[in-house]
Formats: C-alpha cells, structure tokens, sequence
C-alpha cells in the first residue's frame, strides 16, 4: 500500500527527577492519546534542583541509557535541570534517537509572549546558575533581557499540595517582589520547574492576572507532537497505548502521587537500579 | 606511667544526608574541643526524609564504609531518618567501632521532660513512618502517648535560610495547630530533624513560650561526651584537632553552607564517590 503513512508503535520515553515530570507527561498524554510511554522518576536521588553540573549529567546518561535499553523511539527530558545540562550530551549520545528537552520549547514561547523583550524564568538553583534559559531565548530573540530567579520554596510546596492561600502567595512575592517593583521589571515569567504549573494561581495573583505565565512543559509537548508527525514516528491508528513507570526508590510513595496527578489509579509501577545501568555512552541505541 | 588516662586521638566520624548534620557537628565541636572529625554529607542524594527505608539503609551503609574505611573511632548518625531506618544495623556491622544515633537521646530528654507523658515529634516523613522515636521513648516511659508529625516544609525553609517571620510561623502552626488544640495535646515537643533547631524560635512562638523543645542532636552530644569519656576513647590533651568534610555532590556548595554555619571559612571539603563504597558488611572494622 503505497499511500500508507508510516508509523511506529514503540514508546515515547519520558525522564524526570522525580514526580514533577508527571505534568509532562499529563500534557503528552491528552494530545496524544494513541501513544504509549515509558516515565522514568529518579525518585531515589531527587531532586537534581539543588545538585551540581557533573552530578546531573551522570544521573541523565544513566537514565538516558534505562529508556534506550527499553526500546524507547523518542526521549523527553521533562526535568528542566537536567534539559540544562545534559540536553546537548544526550542528543549525540542518543542518536538516531531523537532528544527533546523543555527549555527550548519554554524559550521560544517567552521570545514571542514578550512585548519588552525582558523575560523573568522562575527556577531551580541550577537552572537559574546553567544560564540555559538566557541562551535559549537569546537564540531566538537576540536582544532579550533574561533575569533568572531560582524558587527553591516552591518545589516544595509543590511537592506538599499546598498551592494557593495566602502562604504560598507570600513564598511567590519573595521570589518575585525584587523584579517586579524595578524600572526594568519583565513583562513575562517562564514557569521554568515542572513543578510550577501546580502553583500557576499564586504566581498570576502576586505578579498581576495579564501577566503571561509560561508553562514549558506544555509547550513542549506540543514540540513533541509536531516533531512526531514529521517525522513519521506516531503511533498507528489502531495502536493500544500503554503507561508504565519505572523509579529508582520504592514504588508505593510513587503511585500513590501519580494517581492524584492523573486522577486515576496507577499501578505499573517498576522500581529499577540506574547503578547497575551501563550509562548511555555504552549503549548501542535500538533500530528504528 | 601506670597513672596514664588511656586516650584515642583516631577522628569521629558524622555522617547525614547533607547539611542539616552541621547543627550537631557543630553541637560536638564545642563540646570536645580536642577532637578531631570528619563530617561526611550524602549531598548528591539528599534528602533521606522522602525516601524508603531500603535505599535510607543502603545509602547509610556506604556512608559507614567510608567513615570506617578513614579509621574512625566512634560514627555519629547525625541525621534522624538514617538513625530510625538504619542504627541497629549499623551497630552490628560497625562492632567493636561504637554507633550512635540522634533518636535515643532526644527521645530520653523528651521522656523526662514531659510532665504529662505525650509527646509530640516534629520530623520528616521517613522518620514519621518508621515509628523509632515511638518505640525509643516507650523504652523509658512506657505509658507515654507520642504524636509524630511530618514537616517536610521545615526542612526546605531551613534550608533557604528563612527561618523566623509571619511566613515560616504559618507553616509551623499548619503542621502544630491540628495537634495543639486536641484535648490531650502534647506538653512538649522533640525536633526530631536536624534541620530544625534552625526554626526553634518559630516554632517556640507558635507552640507558646513555655513549652520545651527538645534538640534531639545537643542531647546526642552529651551522649557522646559522656562515652568517649567512659569507653576511654577521647582524644589526648595534647591533641591537634582536625575537621575534615567529605561530600558526594560537588564541593562549592557544601563549603559555602558549611562556612555559613561555623561562621568561618571552611576549606577542606573533598568529593567521594559511595557508589565505590564496598557497603559496611564487606568491610573489616580497623583495629582500636
């Protein structure tokens, strides 16, 4: 049949330091119902928000090479900290395996939001310290302003479920107060940390409800989507997708926050060695 | 010279998943002014209060080879979710090298000092769930009622260092309020995470001036001053000491926190790698 479309029923695989990717992969699943994936939380070392360059990359290789050795046929770094340091390294590493990161998604988005051309990017430590985001949207918008705010606070507020109320405000006004109240303030926020859409509420009633709120991860996963069909790596029609989870700490603490994420039980849920993983430099990635 | 105290000059050894063990390093410096220490912090893995009790042992054990590995005499479990999951084990593996955790003694001080025997423990989640300050207080008080509570969003304030104030006396009365206003509320409470000694005064204005809070790590301290003192193992009057620190995630980090809270400049900071770490069972105690 020459006019078939191709297809590829293999997962997509999803990698996150640890429960913050799930809204990730929440948006991936709602644009493409037909697809099966692979999440990976690194649940027993996270969060990667506070460790350093060298640590993250080890950590990303080895949970890079988990996925390939499971046949993934796209790889997602849902974890901003770890699209900011190890996104270049895996994409080559990974090949032919294509490698899709958050930050770039999230930058482009902020490059065109931006009537001033000055962006604030809220963040972990390391993030803010990579300087990803400033040469992300500075590749597309050249003359941008980019102030990086590292929101430690707020991943774990995040992680508790308490996310609006006058405490969480006053945590985001910590965070935001210095920038907003100077001359050159930014005129919009990149919600740069999986976790941050949780707290999206507090964040627009501190900066003001016409201020854009950038949400990364969504904007990558219409990246992904895009990137699939171009690519001829969607999943047939008559497709049955499957989701499964792997961690590297025990399962049950895992399932029982993903359920609340998605609202419905989950229960696939592997717990995996990265330790015993050969990192992704000694992999040989899968046929396509 | 038969009148000779016998002395051991050989370093302790304190072990935590981070930094939140300075507090108790720092409690033993003043203390024993003699001797010397190696403070080893599992920051590329931290934090421990979130994880399970498999990897919490498995993380504690390699931390204990590498302490026993640079001849300690004595090994400090400093932070209280490796001294709920892992102290009895390490006790075994360790002999004749004694072990001290952080729970016993705040749990006796909390035992004494409670008028009406019940007792509120303000801890991580890990340490909430292993039920050890329970079973430790029940051992010298057996009537009395314990009430752990999980404050995970202390441990992050402390870290910030944001620790008096409206806010983090909001999340303080979150996490008191439900307990303080029961009809059989407890009469004092256990700080039963390194970390929060940093919040005392917060906490202290939320639970009312006169309610003991008890450091769990000040009165481990004293433990072990008492039996270095007994065992014959302090170090000799004579002795230089020296305070070395070891951490799994980079350097820079640590030695700023570090230097934060001695309040001088601390430099001999060294990386280790645990994974290389044979686990304590495999490893020969060294010789007294």
């Amino acid at each position: 049949m020459f006019w078939a479309v191709p297809h590829d029923n293999r997962p997509i695989g999803v990698f996150d330091s640890g429960i913050g990717g799930l809204t990730v992969l929440r948006a991936l699943r709602s644009r493409l119902p037909r697809e099966s994936m692979i999440y990976l939380g690194d649940t027993a070392r996270l969060p990667y928000g506070t460790k350093s360059e060298e640590t993250v990359q080890r950590y990303a290789r080895q949970a890079a090479g988990a996925l390939l050795h499971r046949g993934v046929k796209l790889l997602v770094i849902a974890c901003n900290t770890a699209s900011a340091f190890a996104l270049d390294h895996l994409r080559m590493a990974c090949s032919p395996v294509p490698v899709v990161g958050v930050i770039q998604p999230g930058a482009k988005a902020a490059a065109v939001a931006s009537r001033s051309g000055r962006i604030g990017v809220l963040c972990t430590e390391a993030t803010a310290r990579s300087g990803a985001y400033e040469t992300a949207i500075r590749s597309f918008r050249p003359a941008a302003t980019v102030t990086s705010i590292a929101c430690p606070l707020l991943v774990s507020f995040a992680e508790e479920g308490w996310t609006d109320g006058p405490v969480p405000e006053a945590v985001v006004r910590r965070y935001l107060e210095p920038v907003l109240h100077r001359a050159d303030s930014p005129d919009c926020f990149v919600l740069g940390c999986t976790h941050f859409p949780l707290l999206k509420a507090a964040i627009q009633n501190v900066a003001g409800p016409a201020w854009p709120l950038i949400d990364s991860g969504a904007h990558a996963a219409d990246s992904i989507m895009a990137l699939l069909e171009e690519s001829g790596l969607s999943a047939s029609e008559t497709a049955v997708p499957r989701t499964r989870f792997l961690v590297t700490d025990g399962p049950e603490r895992f399932a029982r926050l993903a359920s609340e994420c998605f609202g419905s039980q989950v229960d696939e849920v592997e717990q995996v060695d990265l330790r015993e993983q050969p990192v992704v430099e000694a992999m040989v990635a899968p046929a396509a």
